[in-house]
């Protein structure tokens, strides 16, 4: 007889365990019938692709969507639209949807993604977000901004409230829509970068025409007397704009569990095993669920999609009998700022110098400058990095990259370095490719590397 | 009392150990006195780069110096020019230039580099090369190569004999000057490449409007009444041409050395140890050298200027009482073909499926298409990628690359987990990053090594 799984949530993570459990289930000879419970109607869309939606480099929100309905019905998946959960009943192996209907399963797999934060300083009176206004998550938010960004027309100033990756990409995409642009952030630009690279990035924006406001607490909003927003207020100072894009970051979004007994981790998100497991008979994958962080042998909320995929893959495949598993992640990330004449890449892998010390290293941390090809060709452009290590065991800790074309992809070298729990001295020697529109003839992470072994 | 060092050769290997021992020398208070023994006038230049200044990417010579011989003198080098040694004498502890000067030392550093093959078919009967025909090494070479290039004009056809690096290079340089190309290989273009990737080159090539001559042995050249050549022929072929660039590697320039007992290896080759040492009193560095290769424990002749500059940093570090290694290599190289409205980058890392059998390795490897970034940005190019692993261990062995503009430099990644003796499992795994510019949800590196991981 077959196993009822039911997967709450359509996107990367939900979509990934789903079409994993039933290719594992072909060579396990577990039989499934997979049920797919999705509130909206969009499935496995790039919620990354968004900005660049926004700023016109992609033409339709077909093209963010990976694979579509049909696709997901063709491979034997029972995919349901419009299906809200309110609530589950695990004792009775029940979800209960909005509207009454309550739905039975042997195996349920969370995967409800997570709400972008809407702070209270952001609504009105009544609870709602003002005209001109809203964050950046959904498929339906990037088509509303497009729409408004055409609207109000080149001449409009769009005020960012998030320093953020998401901050930064929509501040790119509002500018090369032609839009004036204000950031407004609470602390740095990219605070997940050491202060002395944060500020290169900083810089890149102004140079580009980005009105930068730092340690700025948003205190409210001005709105007028059509309801729409026309300007932002913040501890020492106030902006007019015409538009207002929330970019606060996200939180997970698992508050119909709260009737449930699980264990829930930083700001409710769930827990899961390395395949995925929760308790018995209950999975969960994706932006919803705190990571394992390698480095400080802890679990941190850090939602991004490349994490959501690989966690619904071995979700997938131990439901199904297999032995696939999410090991974890470094904290790597990449982004960048390509607009008004400027194009930086920013980058970071591993912790923090705070973080670090936190769990009990003793860090010893170096900004090198160096070139992303040998100084005498046209693709030379300045990088600067940053590699931390640990004093006594010499361990890699982080690096960090801000840097020009080709700068940013440079941070997988040293993330498969800290994956493999190595040393400062084995970024330094090892074999990296050269030749000159690729490197300096020593390439620049090593030379970072080195610099950094020099002062342990 | 100082010592007194002798460095025979003043590019990247020489230089970098004389500085290296300098340095070192200032913290280990060992008292040096450093002369350097250069046959021509040049120090410190990249070879890799003459391709591109030959291309007209570079304007000129000065701008592939790294430093200048005033800058070494300002260091405390002795640097002399017009050296050229004729042969070392052990026990006298003596190098004989030619001339008949005769210079003592006690610490003798070999860093002669390597010698352009030319063969005996493009020799004429007087032991010279014909006007039109050259190797391409040396600033010398390089000048000589854009005087030609000016001189015969863009209708001129240039054949280049080699497919391998500095053929490919040394192609794009012809092309972008005008001239219509031919490329001779003996067996396949990129043959360090295996068959299914150099295929993509050799495509490439063909598409920018190279005529490609694969499996070609060159039987001779024609020479005009002049003197010069007009054209060269191979077993079932032959070619008209004005130009003839021979670009079939090098040798390592160690035959001054005939008389002495030392160990050599292939070709002649020094074998010295990580920290350079070849025997007593007597170390070597660069080009001269075979390197270790890690994964196959055994000794290959891989000249790179890369090698050199860290072989020179590891010796001169040793020399002066540090303790500095050079831990090997992993034959990681990088190239690209850009001309013709081609835009091609090729690497490699690791050991070639033929390698690894003869190592005792029971290889599978895979070859996976994939896209540079995600699929809706314009920054999404072509990608493949072959990973091989050992099917017992799952252990890494090589990862080639043949892709569009940001593939190249991924290399690096894959030669971090092979250098760290990772599994092709890490590399699937790892917290590669992930942005819509940059990369798909899963990195393509990443989901290659998924594919060769699934069929073990």
């Amino acid at each position: 007889m077959s196993e009822h799984v039911v997967v709450v949530g359509a996107d990367a993570a939900g979509m990934s365990a789903a079409h994993q459990m039933l290719r594992t289930a072909g060579r396990t000879g577990r039989e499934l019938a997979v049920t797919v419970l999705e509130q909206g109607i969009h499935t496995s869309y790039s919620a990354c692709g968004i900005p660049y939606w926004m700023a016109g480099d992609v033409d339709s929100a077909d093209e963010l969507v990976a694979r579509t309905a049909e696709q997901h019905r063709d491979a034997g998946i029972d995919l349901r639209f419009g299906a809200r959960v309110a609530g589950v009943d695990l004792t009775a192996r029940e979800v209960a949807l909005e509207g009454g209907e309550r739905v039975g399963f042997d195996q349920l797999v969370v995967a409800t993604g997570a709400h972008p934060i809407v702070p209270g300083w952001a609504l009105g009176a009544d609870g709602e977000l003002p005209a001109g206004v809203r964050p950046v998550k959904t498929l339906d938010d990037g088509q509303w901004w497009i729409d408004r960004f055409a609207e109000a027309g080149p001449g409009a100033h769009v005020v960012v409230v998030g320093g953020g990756y998401i901050g930064l990409e929509v501040a790119e995409a509002a500018l090369r829509r032609g839009h004036g642009v204000t950031l407004v952030t609470r602390s740095r630009v990219m605070s997940s970068l050491e202060p002395e690279l944060s500020e290169r990035v900083a810089l890149a924006l102004c140079d580009a025409g980005v009105e930068v406001v730092l340690d700025a607490d948003v205190t409210g909003l001005v709105v007028g007397p059509d309801g729409a927003v026309t300007g932002v207020r913040w501890d020492g100072g106030a902006r007019d704009c015409d538009l207002l894009v929330l970019a606060l970051g996200v939180v997970p979004a698992t508050e119909f569990l709260d009737g449930c007994e699980l264990s829930r981790g930083e700001k409710g998100a769930l827990r899961p095993d390395p395949h995925g497991r929760v308790a018995e008979g209950v999975w969960a994958a994706g932006d919803c669920c705190a990571v394992y962080r390698r480095l400080a042998a802890d679990s941190v909320f850090r939602p991004l999609g490349t994490h959501a995929n690989k966690m619904g893959r071995a979700l997938g495949d131990s439901l199904a009998g297999g032995s696939l598993a999410f090991e974890g992640v470094l904290e790597t990330a990449i982004t960048r700022f390509a607009a008004g004449g400027q194009h930086v890449e920013v980058a970071r892998t591993g912790l923090s110098r705070e973080d670090a010390v936190a769990a009990g290293y003793d860090p010893v941390a170096v900004v090198t400058e160096g070139s992303t090809a040998s100084g005498y060709m046209d693709e030379a452009d300045p990088v600067a990095i940053w590699v931390m290590a640990d004093r006594s065991s010499r361990r890699l800790l982080g690096v960090q990259v801000v840097g020009g074309r080709g700068a940013g992809k440079r941070i997988d070298t040293a993330a498969a370095v800290l994956w493999m729990e190595g040393t400062v001295d084995d970024l330094a020697w090892m074999d990296l490719s050269y030749s000159p529109p690729f490197s300096t003839t020593w390439e620049v992470l090593g030379v970072a590397a080195r610099r950094t072994a020099e002062r342990m």
